[in-house]
């Protein structure tokens, strides 16, 4: 089993209106909501891949009620109640162009008792899993260090650990050594400071990580580990959605982790997936078919070291 | 008790963010959420002035379990469950400026038997009720005649029924002769195809409205009667937040058609609620002590007939 953590879970409300103009009234023509929160996309993904996966993190109020009433049957349901309601986010999309206006909300106030309960319902889970996903912003009340302390929970039990967020927490979890971290280009540059992702990558795992992959956008990924670094990239620029896109890339280097791949295997598969998720009609899943073709279609070549 | 019906319930969302800029992301800085549609608002007010008051109408799915639970315990609850959720309103406040964006869902469809398990429903509430407020838009599956035979099913009860919507359900409502309608100076244009508010409220007398109490915003309140016609106007030109303001006026000419106040004191209590409500800081609420020292203040004068 893979457990994906997400403390900050939310439901996320997709609006189309033809245009967003600022200070009017705007009849929403179309409305969609799911459950969100990047440990909740990552689940969502290898579950369509076929592995076992629970989702852990909190879920409380009518909002939560929703997010778990609308998990996916083959998706394990581990979230710990909370009295805060679980934050919604608004994507508010241009019918007429595709631009999208976001508004999030910051999610409950977790209390030190939740947040305790939380930590060792985790140590349970942890002891049953393949793999751990700590995923995402964290919520109000949650300490900044949290994800570093889960680090070295999963650490100590011998589990394999991807985290995946951004500014304090990363820098904080990073030291905790975990197994893998994935930033975007800013995530990682603002962890290092430099803006060159050759250079970055290889100062992230000199700040604790044992294998850095970054996310370049449409230009695929690179990746710094113990065992070398390589770069992969798609056949083509692709066009569409990115809302997911990294999520998926999460689930791509998870999932073939566990199931013993090589790096460059995994970083094919965590290409192919992010690209197809772009390609995807929706936002956030992937495109089956697409996803298929482009695994045989990526292009992963040894990266020199860096000076 | 007076009912109020509001067929389109709605969960009312408020968001601030510095500033609204489309094709961004926003944090969220504040959240608020509460009961809203207009017949709802209408019972808040009735209920912060004294009076017994009892809420009917739909809501359904999560947002509507929220909507009953944050009823005040003044409110009596006969809102029917329905299959689909009730709506959400999203206004996103600039608190730079305090300029609003609002995005509204449409509502849930009704089924043909929800809606005639509501007009059976309805039937039973009418018979003990001192007057009647039909309130707002129609969610879908509801017929467009819908509040023209809730209006009919009142007067045939001999209750006292005040209409509150716009467009076509206004015009097939006020065929079937309401006691009394409020709509606003666009609404009323678009039912008479008059833009000179004295004319306008006449001819919306003879389309079979008994009384029509149009507001003009700022202006005050103009009123055309069996009895008379009267114009109501505050002291001085009140700034704040219009939301809600029109709903204020429903609740003070209802409360005072019920205490059998004449014309002029309703017409007052109108204008001091709606002056009060525009000032309050809480969009919807009113500023009681406002409300009591303007109701000394409200110009009330005789109208000469249009020609």
């Amino acid at each position: 089993m893979i457990l994906t953590v997400t403390l900050n879970t939310a439901l996320d409300i997709t609006y189309r209106v033809p245009v967003l103009r600022p200070h009017t009234a705007h009849r929403v023509t179309e409305m969609t909501e799911r459950p969100g929160g990047k440990g909740l996309n990552v689940a969502r993904v290898l579950a369509a891949l076929g592995h076992e996966v629970t989702v852990t993190g909190f879920a409380g109020g009518a909002t939560g009620r929703v997010v778990r009433e609308r998990l996916p049957m083959s998706i394990g349901d581990a979230l710990l109640p909370v009295s805060g309601a679980t934050r919604r986010t608004v994507a508010v999309v241009d019918t007429r162009t595709g631009d999208t206006t976001q508004l999030n909300e910051p999610g409950p106030l977790i209390t030190p008792a939740e947040w305790s309960a939380f930590q060792e319902a985790y140590e349970d889970l942890v002891a049953d899993a393949d793999a751990v996903a700590l995923c995402g912003s964290l919520p109000p009340g949650v300490p900044v260090g949290a994800y570093a302390g889960l680090v070295r929970k999963a650490r100590a039990a011998g589990v394999p650990v991807l985290l995946d967020t951004s500014g304090e927490p990363l820098r904080r979890g990073v030291a905790a050594r975990p197994d893998l971290v994935k930033p975007n280009a800013d995530e990682l540059a603002e962890l290092t400071g430099s803006h060159e992702p050759l250079r970055a990558t290889q100062d992230a795992r000199r700040r604790g990580a044992q294998a850095v992959v970054a996310s370049l956008g449409p230009e695929g990924l690179i990746a710094a580990t113990a065992e070398g670094r390589w770069r992969a990239t798609p056949p083509t620029r692709i066009h569409g959605n990115p809302t997911g896109a990294g999520d998926s890339a999460a689930a791509g280097l998870l999932s073939a982790l566990v199931e013993g791949l090589p790096w460059p295997d995994r970083l094919a598969r965590a290409v192919a997936l992010s690209a197809a998720t772009v390609l995807a009609p929706t936002a956030g899943d992937f495109d089956r078919p697409a996803y298929e073709d482009l695994l045989d279609h990526i292009t992963v070549t040894t990266e020199a070291t860096a000076a």
